[in-house]
């Protein structure tokens, strides 16, 4: 048996454009999958066209709640010879995600794990940013307590300078435009900012200034929109 | 005009498995490219295969040394209409390769930059090892000084055991076997260490263990194949 880690789309996006052929015929074929949404889960199975019908495959729900025994059952209930999937509800599993716990059960039993490639916001906004790839952290959420924010995020600006690091954040998007008023308002005006909106999608926008450039042009639209913020310190 | 980001294999593997039939269409119509390496370039563009003869396919050679002046030509020079494509020896481009240059004078020129999805060592390895992948940094080559070496490595454990955040370091493939030894005589028992070597490859091979375990069990086989190390102090 092989725990298949596949990744899904990052919005309503055609899968040839963020899935490789290989990654989407394998996926076509599982009847068993560990999703963090099955609601998702079923839309890119669809899209993937699967082999079963959609009703005799199964679908376990993972959440942060899910205990260790619910993953060693899901894990160990399969029948020989069957292997199984796990999505997350976007992107690759297991980053920035529960799918970790998944995993990690997976190495404790001796469960082969085979990780496939498909989109990372995390990957494809580093890329294009145009900044330090050479060394770089991903934070996930900054503190969502304004000052202890701005803490982190000049925190972060330091060890940028001091260790050429490019750090990467993410923001739960009815507050992306707080956040970049947090960042054009605390981070040096040298700093390289990297706004990447929408990744893969259709409104997908990229653009790299220094803090003092953003403070000159007006605030991107990042309403409601996934984004991912990147910065270098000079 | 625009720049395309396009990822090449890790390895000698067919570019179904690593690359979005998009992007393979996308990259197969380009006549216009910069690459790390004009030799891996040829492979990739065989591999894909371009519409255009592959003798009249510009090649832009990069590397560490070439001049802005340099690129901001490359960049200039396409005629109007022509898309560009941004390729690295291995992976994603601008990740751990100097495409970031390439990258960064496109944002000044206000060329559009478009990120493609295609396979990432960190990302594969970090989906894989099941460790937290909410918190991570991607720390390139440690020191090759033993002393030095060692004191980095401790300096990320204490980080990782205060923040949660997930070490990921590569090393050149043929001092892998020092890197590994080194790693399993300076972190902590209870450190979860993950090895992901030749990832998407034949012998792909994925383990991750408590530093305690890995001391008990032979050493693996890393010697000259691309290997990746992530660790998480307990």
């Amino acid at each position: 048996m092989t725990l298949h880690l596949i990744p899904v789309s990052l919005g309503d996006v055609t899968s040839s454009v963020w899935l490789p052929q290989a990654a989407q015929e394998l996926a076509a074929q599982l009847t068993v999958y560990i999703a963090e949404n099955a609601k998702t889960a079923r839309a890119f199975l669809k899209e993937v066209g699967t082999q079963s019908a959609l009703q005799d495959i199964t679908i376990h729900t993972l959440s942060r709640d899910s205990s260790t025994e619910d993953i060693r059952r899901w894990l160990q209930s399969v029948p020989t010879g069957t292997d199984i999937g796990l999505v997350s509800e976007a992107g690759c599993p297991a980053v920035a995600d529960p799918g970790a716990l998944v995993v990690a059960q997976a190495h404790l039993l001796g469960i082969r794990v085979i990780p496939w490639t498909g989109p990372s916001s995390i990957m494809l906004g580093l890329m294009a940013s145009g900044l330090d790839g050479q060394r770089f952290a991903f934070h996930g959420y900054a503190s969502v307590k304004g000052e202890e924010r701005d803490t982190q995020l000049r925190a972060w600006e330091n060890y940028s300078h001091k260790h050429k690091q490019t750090q990467i954040l993410i923001e739960t998007p009815y507050r992306n435009e707080a956040m970049f008023q947090a960042l054009v308002h605390t981070l040096r005006d040298t700093t390289r900012l990297c706004i990447a909106r929408s990744l893969t999608c259709e409104d997908e926008w990229i653009k790299t200034l220094t803090i003092a450039q953003w403070r000159k042009v007006p605030a991107p639209d990042l309403a409601r929109k996934p984004s991912l913020f990147l910065y270098l310190a000079a």
